[in-house]
C-alpha cells in the first residue's frame, strides 16, 4: 500500500489474515471530537483540513506524541495473542488513508495519485472497504527478505489487517484484535501482507480460527476475495489473483507471519536493516538510535498545519462501478 | 412506509418503478450548509437536532415555506415526462426518514418504532439503502381505491421512488427524474408503490426503459429484489414477496401508475376524498380548501424546534446482518 519503495515482484503475494477483536475496553466510540479524540490509551490528533493533502492524523499516548508505527506495541496482551490495530480506513469509506512511512512520527494521511487525493472505487455491490482496514504496529515487511510461504519479498510496509466486528471504527482508532487467519492476494505483483479480520465483543469468544468466519459471517470470505480481485479494475488495473488458490490460511499461519514481520520491524528500528526512506523516529524504543525527545516530537505536531474545516469531496467519488468478471 | 392508516391487504403490492434522472440543473451538490441548503428552486430547512425525534426538514421555495407533498409539482417537465422526486433516504444510509403526512407542511422526519428512532437493518452485502430513496410529490395511494394491476388498495402514502444515478443525493434534495419501470413488492401485506430507479446526467440519455437498467447496471435489479425481500428479516418480520413473479414492468406501465396516484392526490387536496389524518395544508393549490397563507406557513417553521447539534448514534445501527434465504 504505502508505496515507499519500488521493490516489485511479479509473483508476490498479499496476505489477508483474519482476526477477531477481543476487547473494546480501550476503544472510544460514539461522538467524534473534532481535533482530538480520546481513545483512552491513545489519542488521534487531527491536523490540517480533511479532504486536502494537508490533512494528517498524529497520535499521542498519555505522555505525548508517538509514532503509530513504532510506539504502539505489537501486542495489547502478548499472553493471549491480542494485537493492537491502527485503523486507517473505516468500513464503508473509500478515502485511501494510510500511515505515512516517510514523514516523521508517521501520521495517517491520504494517498495521492497524479496529484489528486486517492479514493478507492466502489465496486457494486460493495460500498467502500467492507471491513475496518488498517495496520498492525511494530511490523515491517522487509523488502530484502524472501518470504518462505509465498516466495516473495516484503513490500516495505507494516502488515495490513481487516477487522470484521459489527462496529464501524473511527479513523485513527487503536483496536485490540484477535487473529483468525489469512488469505493471500497477489496485488499488482507487489508483496503485501494484509492482516486480519477482527471481531468485537459480542462474537469474539465464538471466533477462534478461520473456519469460524464463514460460520458467523456467511459470504464474507468470498466477498473479501472478490473485493480484492476487482477493486483496482475501475482504475484501469488488471484483476488481482490469489495465492494458495484463494484458500484461507488459519490462525497459526497468520501468527507466524506476524512474528516474522515484527522481527523485521525490530531490526529496522534498531538500524540493523536499511530503512530506505522510512522515518524511524520514535519516542519509546530505548534500544533504537532513532529515538527522539518528547519535546522534539511535540514540535513536529505543533509545526504541522492547523486544523481546518473539511473541504467538499467531488460526487464522482461515490460512483458505483459495475465490474464484469469473466 | 408512512404508516398513517391501518388499511392492510394480505395480497397487496408495492411497485418499485425505475426511472432515470435527466437533469441536475436545479440540484445543488457538494457542500452541505447546516441549516438551509440552497437547492436553487427548493430549499431544505433543517430544524431540531439530527438523530432526535425533534429533527425535521421543512421545505421552501422562492416565496416561502411549502409542503413537499402538496406544493412541489408532480412534473418538472410534463412534456418530457420528467418528474420531481423528494429525497428522503440518501444511498448508503439507513435512517428511516420520510415525509410526515400528519404534521402541517409535511416535513421529513425519522420514523420511530417503540419510541426509538428507526434505522433499517444493513443486510450483507448491502449497506443501507442501495439507491437514493424518496417520494414523488403530488401523488397519493388512495386506500379506498382498488388498483387494477395488483388487486390491492392504496397504502395512503405518496408513491415511492428509487433513484440510481452515480451521485449520492442529499436528504431533502429535489431531483428531476425519468421513469424507467417498476417492480412490484408485497411488503407486509400493505399496498405500496415504490417508484423508480433514476439516473443522472452521464447515462440519462442511454436509459429509456426498464431493459436498459440491466444493461448499464448489471445485477442491480436482482439486488433490488433481494434487498426488499430480506430487509425486514433482522427485525423479526417474514421475507417479502414480489408480484408479477418479480418481473419488472416497463416505463409505460410506471407512467400509468403515476398518472393514477396523481389524480388521487388531486382529489385529496381538493377535499373530494377522505384525508384520514393527512395534513393537506398547502400554499400553492388555489383550488384547495386546505390552502393556507404564507404567513401562517412561516409561523409553523418558526415555532418548530431550533436547529441543534447532531446527537450520537448507537454503533449497533451499523451492524451487518447475515441473512440466510432458503
Amino acid at each position: 500500500m504505502h508505496s515507499v519503495n519500488s521493490h516489485v515482484c511479479t509473483s508476490c503475494v498479499r496476505l489477508l489474515p483474519f482476526v477477531s477483536s477481543a476487547f473494546k475496553a480501550f476503544i472510544g466510540h460514539s461522538v467524534r471530537i473534532r481535533t482530538i479524540r480520546n481513545l483512552a490509551m491513545y489519542q488521534a490528533v487531527e491536523r490540517g483540513s480533511p479532504n486536502t493533502s494537508d490533512y494528517r492524523i498524529y497520535f499521542r499516548n498519555a505522555n505525548g506524541p508517538i509514532s503509530p508505527l513504532h510506539d504502539i506495541p505489537l501486542y495489547s496482551d502478548a499472553s493471549k495473542k491480542i494485537y493492537n490495530m491502527v485503523v486507517e480506513i473505516p468500513r464503508w469509506t473509500n478515502a485511501k488513508m494510510e500511515i505515512n512511512l516517510k514523514e516523521v512520527l508517521n501520521p495517517i494521511k491520504q494517498d495521492t495519485k497524479k496529484g489528486k487525493l486517492r479514493f478507492v472505487a466502489n465496486c457494486f455491490p460493495h460500498h467502500g472497504y467492507i471491513w475496518n482496514y488498517g495496520a498492525i504496529p511494530q511490523t515491517w515487511e522487509n523488502p530484502e527478505v524472501l518470504d518462505e510461504a509465498t516466495g516473495c519479498k516484503g513490500d516495505n510496509d507494516p502488515i495490513d489487517i481487516l477487522e470484521i466486528g459489527y462496529r464501524v471504527a473511527k479513523r485513527g482508532e487503536v483496536l485490540q484484535v484477535k487473529v483468525l487467519g489469512t488469505v493471500a492476494l497477489i496485488d499488482e505483483g507487489k508483496i503485501f501482507r494484509n492482516l486480519n479480520i477482527n471481531l468485537p465483543d459480542p462474537l469474539a469468544d465464538q471466533l477462534k480460527d478461520i473456519t469460524d468466519v464463514e460460520k458467523h459471517f456467511p459470504g464474507l470470505l468470498k466477498a473479501t476475495i472478490e473485493w480484492f480481485k476487482i477493486y483496482k479494475i475501475p482504475d484501469g488495473k488488471p484483476e488481482n489473483q490469489f495465492a494458495f488458490s484463494g484458500e484461507a490460511k488459519n490462525r497459526d499461519f497468520a501468527h507466524h507471519v506476524i512474528d516474522d514481520v515484527h522481527k523485521y520491524w525490530r531490526s529496522l528500528v534498531k538500524k540493523e536493516a536499511e530503512a530506505g526512506g522510512i522515518s524511524c523516529a520514535n519516542v519509546t524504543n530505548t534500544d533504537s538510535p532513532f529515538k527522539i525527545e518528547q519535546k522534539d516530537a511535540e514540535d513536529i505536531i505543533t509545526k504541522s498545519p492547523q486544523p481546518g474545516p473539511g473541504q467538499p469531496i467531488e460526487p464522482i467519488v461515490d460512483k458505483w462501478h459495475y465490474i464484469h468478471l469473466k
